[in-house]
């Protein structure tokens, strides 16, 4: 076990579960927080969280291959572990698991998983490997880590639902908390990917945030969705998102489309557009204006 | 939590997760039988061996339609659960997990899981759905009873491998025994779809046997596997069976076609084949006569 600023370190699946083992002999509760790494206070927030609900907090930090295409931004996505570590131990982390590509994924692995419900349509039809390759990752670290609680980021709404199905399909006993999105002063969601934003794209970005919640509030009032969603997208692209993958009034839980109108179950607007070769999401609750 | 004849039934996984809990705060640990009823000594000897290696022994009954197809037996699979706890409380069982279908599969369920590998094939081609429905309900059964060990039949060899496959891909904390095939005095491997023979079919069914064995020692000898092969399924087609599904020699681990010959690695001959309406499966391992 090395030490990083006085955040241990593992990197084997073997020296978590001795950990966390050592915590559960002692009585402590444990919570999970599987990230990318790229840390910012977005992450650090569920940290927090899981800190409010367990004992002891130990976070992940993989990019997961089996969740990227081919031509995605797997090569490029940021890798700072360092600095990850110091944020971590700063916001009362106490142990990271920061396993390489081999020990997560052993030659000869042939396991597939598709969640289906929640994870077609939206993330599912722009970007077909991704929940695939997050039920797999996320099976995996849940059954490593056999956490209590593990803490997800609700900026991945669509994830955050996928995963919620998958561990009540398979049974995976650990309670899945959902922590509500970090935005900065301007309301962009944090997320790694903004580090690849020139200063005039940020300015872009910003508005993604006010677009949705424009539209959201339009949702909620009884505005026809189609309209709703073709409106919001041309206001992305007056904006100047490059283009715009998706804007969609959802079910909150199950990503459906409503068949009826809104009032029939919580709503939930979601985004994903394109500014230059970044690619944002966001996403906030469907609700009248107060 | 009901008695059956001094053996305590609980019907839902929250019940399980209680006593196994208990358990564990007492230090014990946990093994953990999988079945689908109709138990015979092949099911109890699976169960004295969990006996062997853990404190506490869970088995569960629970005839899975996930991995019946439409035209197969699962409406008229034998069930006599009375009989099984009894059986079980015999081999030294402590519990018997009988839950519902709408226990294991509540409404709005959508994962599904695809094995690959050694899923591929075999029973995976005769039975397409089987390994799916098996890799469903063991990982839900894994992960509500987080036992330590589980045992499995060698009778099912195809489906330890998968299982094993399936619990190494995902990181299912749950070390997988196999435990020999029991034979009649026949050599007849015990299987409860056996109580669907005639006197008359009983008796070409304990040719499977024989006939396996000798095909195993031919080609542990070097002879050509697809004159083996060949071979064996007309002296069963011989014997009296009504058709052949299939009779392979294959690598004993992943069920891979020998590239080279057998002598590259563990070997295992395998058969499916029909006597009227019954369907039967052997396997035993390649090994030269002694």
């Amino acid at each position: 076990m090395a030490e990083t600023d006085a955040l241990p370190v593992v990197r084997s699946v073997a020296a978590l579960r001795q950990t966390l083992s050592d915590w559960r002999r002692q009585g402590f509760t444990v919570g999970f927080v599987p990230t990318m790494g790229a840390l910012h206070e977005g992450h650090l927030t569920l940290v927090r969280e899981a800190g409010q609900r367990a004992d002891r907090v130990v976070a992940s930090v993989f990019v997961n291959p089996a969740q990227f295409a081919a031509h995605e931004d797997l090569g490029t996505y940021p890798r700072q572990e360092a600095r990850d570590a110091e944020l971590l131990a700063g916001a009362g982390c106490h142990l990271l698991f920061a396993p390489s590509v081999e020990e997560m994924y052993p030659a000869g692995a042939t396991t597939t998983i598709s969640v289906g419900g929640p994870a077609e349509g939206l993330e599912g039809e722009f970007r077909p490997q991704m929940f695939g390759g997050v039920a797999l990752v996320v099976t995996k670290l849940l059954n490593q880590a056999r956490a209590d609680v593990a803490v997800f980021g609700e900026k991945d709404w669509q994830q955050l639902m996928v995963v919620r199905r998958l561990v009540r399909d398979l049974d995976i006993p650990t309670e899945i908390v959902g922590s509500p999105t970090m935005r900065d002063g301007h309301g962009l969601a944090l997320s790694s990917r903004n580090a690849y934003l020139s200063e005039a794209e940020l300015e872009v970005a910003r508005q993604l945030n006010g677009v949705l919640a424009a539209a959201g509030a339009a949702a909620a009032s009884g505005g026809s969705l189609d309209v709703v969603e073709r409106d919001a997208r041309e206001a992305l692209l007056r904006a100047g998102f490059s283009h715009v993958d998706y804007v969609a009034v959802r079910r909150a839980d199950d990503l459906a489309v409503f068949e009826g109108g809104v009032a029939d179950a919580p709503g939930r607007i979601l985004a994903a557009a394109w500014l230059g070769r970044t690619r944002l999401i966001d996403n906030m609750a469907v609700a009248a204006p107060s």
